[in-house]
């Protein structure tokens, strides 16, 4: 119907596993939160598992929706590096933005950019930053000159920055910024109570990490956890500032966030999970989007972790979604082919290389 | 496209009427509140209203979609008894799980077995249980443990327990269980001031019961008023217990109860009056069902009470909407058709019969 | 399919801007703030954009989706008078009632009505006619008193009251009238602080306003941003008076709204925006707008402001949407023709003319 975009840029993922999985590892990572499946049930009769079977076998040479034991023996056979090469060769996305900041034996950027034949950039986890700069530390003093300084230079080298607590931790209780003597305050009451490798989860530190990030001027992702209207004070007061914020929201809040891209010049939405967790679903997902999303606002992802199939799943559910949806609205009058095609290659690659100014 | 489910197991629903009815009995229970219509409308016109056209009168040897005063006609020409038996044994429903804590003359899990040619269970009302004890109770300390004892004993008889005011004015003031001395307190209080058939609405005497039920490990139905969310932190406190939690939710909140039952293990989503009071919609709505929930932990129910209709439109919708929603993603490759037919079979009674152990 | 209604009521839309607009001026229109849009994006790419550049070019004989530039080119060599002209008499539009209370050089009812060679009819809003009270009273006693005359005449001459403050900043801090002594305190403190011309937001100021409409008779348009269950509690305490609520609501809260119109006899649910700002996607937002509510309560609008093409773009997007989308359901069967044919009626005309008692 019209020319799919000659390649992605996947704008929030994280790297790969290097070990070889077994059946119940493999479907370990096909649920979306650590909690084993209900007994009697596995992860892999969801929207996720059945994309993963439809999707990856005839990567690897095997017949789509072959049952899993046969689809992670072909894996083991060919080992792991090179069902992850097949796999992320066949995704089509030229250009992955990785959240470093996970724990786990993941593949870094340069790695994953070597084996999927793209180019990869970091994006910067704000609280991981801040525990990596509180290990080395004394006073609260040095702790936040420290923290300017690593965020700083974070921005010479990474192309975004990402918080995951920020949100709920943080904004959702104020969305303004501290004042320098509470994040003091805060600070050495952290310190103090923290051994090396604490986690931070202090609304008032969090806050300063938000706002430093949007001094920063680097495009700040933020994950979204529940109804992005929450978000509506924080968007409010940092609007005009020059820096971009990217809702890596929930599904089934999708079109809360397509509606805060319309209403503010800076928010940014990402299609990832909603289309990635919702497989046969994806076009329906896609096409709720946008309705109230500007086509100049809405950005794919993959979202994907630890699994290859997961970069192949999100992928390919988004460029099928992209087609079947542009296509069916030239097909009825709706659009212009153009148009249809102009679009498709603003989603899938031109928003993200213009908000994350890459080459 | 793929085989039907050859039997339902409907897991909500009630007895329907003895009586005969007139145009305006019948046309009250299509309304989805006591309230009447709006001047210048009727309840016929919604998707209920339509729905029951569409699948009741060739039931009763009418054609589809005839006026609503000749399907009343031939009901009564018929008789309630006989109308009833042809619209029951029409709906494909092998197995009623009945909430018997309705008031009015409803017919019984054992009539309503033999008019459908089915099985059928009980589900007890947690709320009419507690009443029923407090009137023949004299102290807080005998309510509660004949209290204790009833619902003990209901777990031998019954498949479920279900509580209809427990979430909005229970659980979403405290998810959690009150202490023994607070439960005394609010028990002794409540039946100070109360007369013989007096309503359970005592917030603190609600989470008793509920966290009783959650001990008794019978599957616990929820009835969510408003946004399933207010559900997390019970969900979060009774995971690992042992006892599954069934979600009966509203419309426009069935994505959201679909978002839970893919978090917690223990969490199960019904898919009753989403589908039922939907009508034309209905695939559309089962759609969106699938998406976030693993297709283990999704059930049919028709919710239907009073009109043997309504047990007939749920059935019929639910069975339409499946074959056209799995038939379609078969037809575009995104499933296989073994999958389908298997997933098919798990949402009509396979995980109903696993998820209340019968036989 | 079906015979589309012959004439359409548009129950919620403002009039025409009468001067010439260049590109900037005109884009700026199809946002939804006043906020520009970001850098390196334009409000044509939209949906809305995308949906003007469908249906109005050719009302001035141009093609289809042709570029905006030479859109405005056409427009400008027309005339905006004879533009308005053909566009608002390519609406299928027989009446329109029109808030008179946006600031700006639009065209009044009367000139709609000339211009479009259709009916019109005021609606009168609620905070303006306050302000303009407030600008000729001296004392709070002389402000109540002149308000509540202003409010009696306007049921003489408009069709309906509508409110855009009060659901925010009034009801959903308290849904019940204030007394007498609290609303005098509230107008001597606003007209103590306030300069001719200054805006009402007091709460308890909009709360008398909203509780004296209800008791004025005429249907009551309330502004609802959020969640529509922000009014459940004023729905309640006013229902059952006589006087009719018609929720102009936001997407994505439509089905919110669809759900409380068939809670409530005497709520009603606007169509306007959730169908003009989705374009493409109108036939999908309308369906799910006939999941819950009754078909007797669903009002169709244009909710257009400043651009003819957003009449245009309302009238069309809703008329293609209801054929799609009726239409599918007689195809599949699961509604009759008859039955689609007086549903689309009500929605498109039918029920505004009742609802307002338009001849």
């Amino acid at each position: 119907m019209f020319v799919t975009p000659p390649s992605l840029v996947d704008q929030y993922c994280h790297g790969v596993l290097r070990t070889e999985l077994g059946l119940g590892t493999f479907e370990a990572h096909l649920g979306r939160t650590p909690a084993p499946p209900a007994p009697g049930t596995t992860f892999f009769d969801t929207q996720t598992g059945f994309a993963v079977r439809r999707w990856c076998p005839p990567l690897l040479g095997l017949e789509p929706h072959c049952p899993p034991a046969g689809y992670l023996a072909r894996r083991r056979e060919l080992g792991v590096l090179e069902a992850g090469r097949r796999l992320l060769r066949g995704t089509g996305i030229a250009a992955y933005l990785v959240d470093t900041g996970l724990p786990g034996d993941l593949t870094r950027p340069r790695e994953l950019a070597a084996t999927g034949d793209a180019e990869a950039h970091e994006i910067v986890r704000l609280e991981l930053l801040a525990e990596q700069v509180a290990d080395t530390s004394g006073t609260a003093e040095d702790f936040l000159a420290n923290l300017g300084e690593a965020m700083h230079a974070a921005t010479r080298t990474a192309v975004a920055f990402t918080s995951v607590a920020g949100v709920r931790h943080g904004l959702a209780l104020a969305p303004h910024p501290p004042g320098p003597g509470e994040v003091r305050g805060a600070a050495g009451r952290w310190l103090a109570g923290r051994r090396a490798g604490g986690r931070l989860s202090d609304p008032v530190l969090l806050r300063h990490l938000l706002w430093n990030a949007v001094s920063c001027g680097l495009p700040l992702q933020l994950h979204v956890s529940g109804d992005p209207e929450r978000l509506t004070e924080f968007a409010a007061a940092s609007a005009g500032l020059g820096t971009d914020l990217v809702l890596l929201h929930d599904h089934p809040y999708h079109r809360h966030a397509a509606h805060l891209a319309g209403v503010f010049p800076h928010v940014y939405a990402d299609l990832g999970p909603a289309l990635s967790h919702t497989g046969a679903r994806a076009a329906a997902v896609l096409a709720e989007m946008l309705e109230l999303a500007p086509f100049g606002k809405v950005l794919f992802s993959s979202g994907a972790r630890g699994l290859p199939e997961l970069h192949v799943v999100g992928a390919r559910s988004f460029q099928e979604a992209l087609g079947r949806v542009l296509g069916g609205w030239v097909a009825e009058g709706a659009w212009s082919k153009p148009d249809a095609e102009r679009v498709a290659g603003m989603i899938g690659a031109g928003n993200a290389r213009r908000v994350y100014r890459l080459a």
